[in-house]
């Protein structure tokens, strides 16, 4: 049986999602609490795609394959019952065997939190604490710049081996709520640290260091030399995937 | 030189706010910087009240004093250079060298959140992850009979040795944003336990198992076995103390 799960973590506690010997791991907690369930067969999952060190989730999601003979329901509650605090499960669905949560992906939602009041220890692990004022309105108008379908060689990492850096921004949206900026990001995917560097491009903009028509010109260089900072991870959370 | 510093911590990773052999808290994390910049030298900290284990703190304020010339403004600066993450000093102010934290405060504003969605673990360290739906109307009903000054006796806990369990209450507002409740208290001054167990009641309220008309029924009690159970630590922030 193929099921899909719907997880959240707090990237706080883990040397980021996918496994790596000796270190504790996303991946690796909620593959050793599906193998205990399975009765020690070793459980496999499968992501929509792995998410950086302190990087979070809302709504991430995996399948991966069950021998045992149980419910979506019962294996919802015994992975919340075995897993640690800092991991939930919002949902198990079963799937058709054929279902690959990351093959088939339609879209990815992000979002990158800054906070530009006092320095606050209780949102620091999920809010870049910025702590310093910014002009929205000059990053609302570069923000629309990265609507649309284009190369972000720009803004990915030279680490990010995938030939074809093009993708699709649907939407991107800019909020700003009792000092915490929220920047949305919908897109059909995106390359390895396009979100952080596209805000950090933005948080320059926002300082009125550089004008918001630079995004088009970076966008054009196809040179990831060019771009800004990459915005720290913490302030990253994987808001949903979709199918 | 007296100073008084205000600041913030995340309950989180501290056994409570008072020191403790052998245990991280917030008061041996601040003094061992203290002493450190004065050059050695023993620094004590009075802080306006302590906190429990858990709890969080975003205006909390501590008097001490220091032998060391050294600027408020200077001062400031290398607490916060060294002290960690889940610690902030928002403000270092000089005041009469007879000003004391504990004994002149006129008021402190708590804040309790509940959040009525799913588990998040991204706000589990400072959101009580209760997860199911609240009536808050009746929360609310039930709430003003708070208001005032009231023996607590039944809201606090059996290790409160102080005998005057008399305290006034003067706000209690409860909002409900995104599926989480937030709960404000001033008062004059707050015994052990005491918002948590009035939180618990207001939980039972909410759930529809008790009518909002036992508070004043409660508060007559004076019998502390008569109240619901305490709600965690984790969900309530000490928010500011005024002077």
């Amino acid at each position: 049986m193929r099921f899909l799960i719907d997880f959240s973590y707090s990237g706080d506690g883990f040397f980021g999602y996918q496994k790596q010997p000796g270190k504790r791991t996303v991946e690796q907690e909620i593959e050793k609490v599906l193998t205990s369930i399975n009765g020690g067969k070793e459980v496999i999952i499968y992501a929509s795609g792995r998410t950086d060190a302190k990087v979070n989730a809302l709504h991430q999601k995996a399948h991966f394959d069950f021998d045992k003979k149980i419910t979506a329901y019962k294996l919802l509650g015994a992975l919340n019952s075995y897993l640690p605090g800092d991991i939930y499960i919002n949902d198990v669905i079963n799937v058709p065997s054929n279902f690959h949560a990351r093959y088939m992906v339609k879209s990815k939602t992000y979002e990158y939190k800054i906070n530009t009041k006092t320095y606050n220890p209780l949102l620091r692990t999920h809010v870049y604490q910025y702590c310093k004022p910014l002009d929205i309105n000059k990053m609302k108008d570069a923000l629309k710049y990265f609507i649309g379908t284009h190369d972000f060689t720009t803004f990915t990492s030279s680490e990010d081996k995938r030939q074809d850096k093009v993708r699709t921004i649907y939407e991107a949206t800019l909020t700003l709520d009792d000092g915490i900026i929220t920047i949305s990001f919908i897109g059909n995917g995106f390359l390895k640290y396009q979100i952080r560097n596209m805000v950090g491009s933005l948080i320059k903009i926002g300082e009125g260091k550089v004008s918001p028509d630079i995004i088009p010109l970076l966008l054009d260089e196809k040179d990831r030399k060019k771009a800004h900072l990459c915005a720290p991870a913490e302030g990253l959370t994987l808001l949903d995937v979709k199918y």
